[in-house]
């Protein structure tokens, strides 16, 4: 199986967890591209009541042309499961989001979520983080400060650019400034420090959010032992 | 001498602390549009060479119509000294900023000055920091959770409206959720719980950044012991 086959048997298993009645999360890219497909699958075939909010158009509308009932997550009073993909996950399930810009309202479905579940291929899974750069979405003003600060503490900073060279922005007109540090050796420190950053509005650490994790392998899917 | 004359009078000796060459920051607000034009002054009196980054479009105009070089802050090295009201201030110089739903901007040009001092009217002074509401900046998307967050660590928080019964919306396009405390015992630990937060972008506590408070009494500006 290549890498998409991968992620689609991740993703398939993963749409077991659904259960009738659910509020559910559903994230963003490839591997939820497949999630979406397979719930939707059983909603038909099951006739299940659930509704859903998406951390991104394009989720929202895969998901609403394929008939799951789409909510906004200011209208919603809880979400009992969120699925969603990961760059990269370490052996604790802490992780690295945001490869597509959109940790912020990933971030943002996941804490209100009462479960979160990953859904990766293999080769997201790492015994240390921090080979996939770590986004932070960042304010324009002052956001030239904020990268010398980032700078100055050694995280390595870079300005995330499109194929033309122009900065990326996000869903809320921010800057994305990927940490390029090869080896994060002290997850919650960082978080600690980044959260403290003014003009930084969000970035891509995902700590104790998660207790599944469902893996694509040549073997079929996986489902991690759960922790937490 | 009435409120406004207060601000004017501790806005006037503030402008003493300007040198020559200086980058300043410039605040926002009644007690700063004094101070702009007491720099102004000085500027055109002693030909003093000085650039300025401002935290509002109104105070750069002010200043700029008065003469001042006004920078973005992308484009500054460094700051040298940021001259700024308050809404609150307590005995250690912690304070409240934020009433002009201005504190995000605030706070960026505050955390890259080399020096920050504070100009208030001796209303401004208190014991303990949360009579004043606390203002936080939170992104439209899960405001509603985030209240409900808020609201459950016991904060009081409130949306903030206009006249005409709309949220208010901040330079960033975010709304505004003041924490109605009235009473904020741990300053430190509340800057950590809210700084975690996912979907506020800042908050008003302005902890740890000024050495020097100026404020305006009846018996004239009294410049207040630095600390720090």
């Amino acid at each position: 199986m290549d890498q998409s086959e991968l992620k689609k048997v991740a993703a398939e298993r993963a749409a077991e967890f659904v259960e009738d009645g659910m509020t559910l999360g559903l994230g963003t890219g490839s591997t939820v591209f497949f999630l979406v497909e397979a719930i939707a699958r059983r909603v038909k075939a099951e006739n299940l009541h659930i509704e859903a909010v998406a951390t991104s158009s394009r989720t929202a509308k895969q998901a609403s042309d394929l008939g799951i009932t789409m909510k906004d997550i200011n209208d919603v009073d809880h979400i009992d499961l969120c699925i969603d993909g990961a760059d990269e996950i370490d052996k604790h399930y802490q992780g690295i989001k945001g490869g597509g810009a959109a940790h912020t309202l990933e971030k943002m479905v996941a804490t209100t979520s009462r479960r979160n579940i990953w859904i990766v291929d293999e080769s997201k899974l790492v015994d240390t983080l921090g080979k996939f750069p770590l986004p932070t979405e960042v304010i324009p003003f002052g956001c030239e400060q904020v990268f010398h600060r980032l700078d100055a503490e050694g995280l390595h900073p870079q300005f995330r650019l499109d194929d033309s060279g122009q900065r990326v922005t996000t869903h809320n007109k921010n800057f994305v400034i990927d940490l390029h540090m090869g080896k994060i050796d002290h997850p919650h420190l960082l978080k600690q420090f980044l959260d403290g950053q003014v003009g930084i509005l969000e970035h891509g650490l995902f700590l104790d959010l998660v207790d599944t994790v469902v893996v694509g392998t040549q073997d079929g899917a996986k489902v991690l032992p759960a922790i937490r």
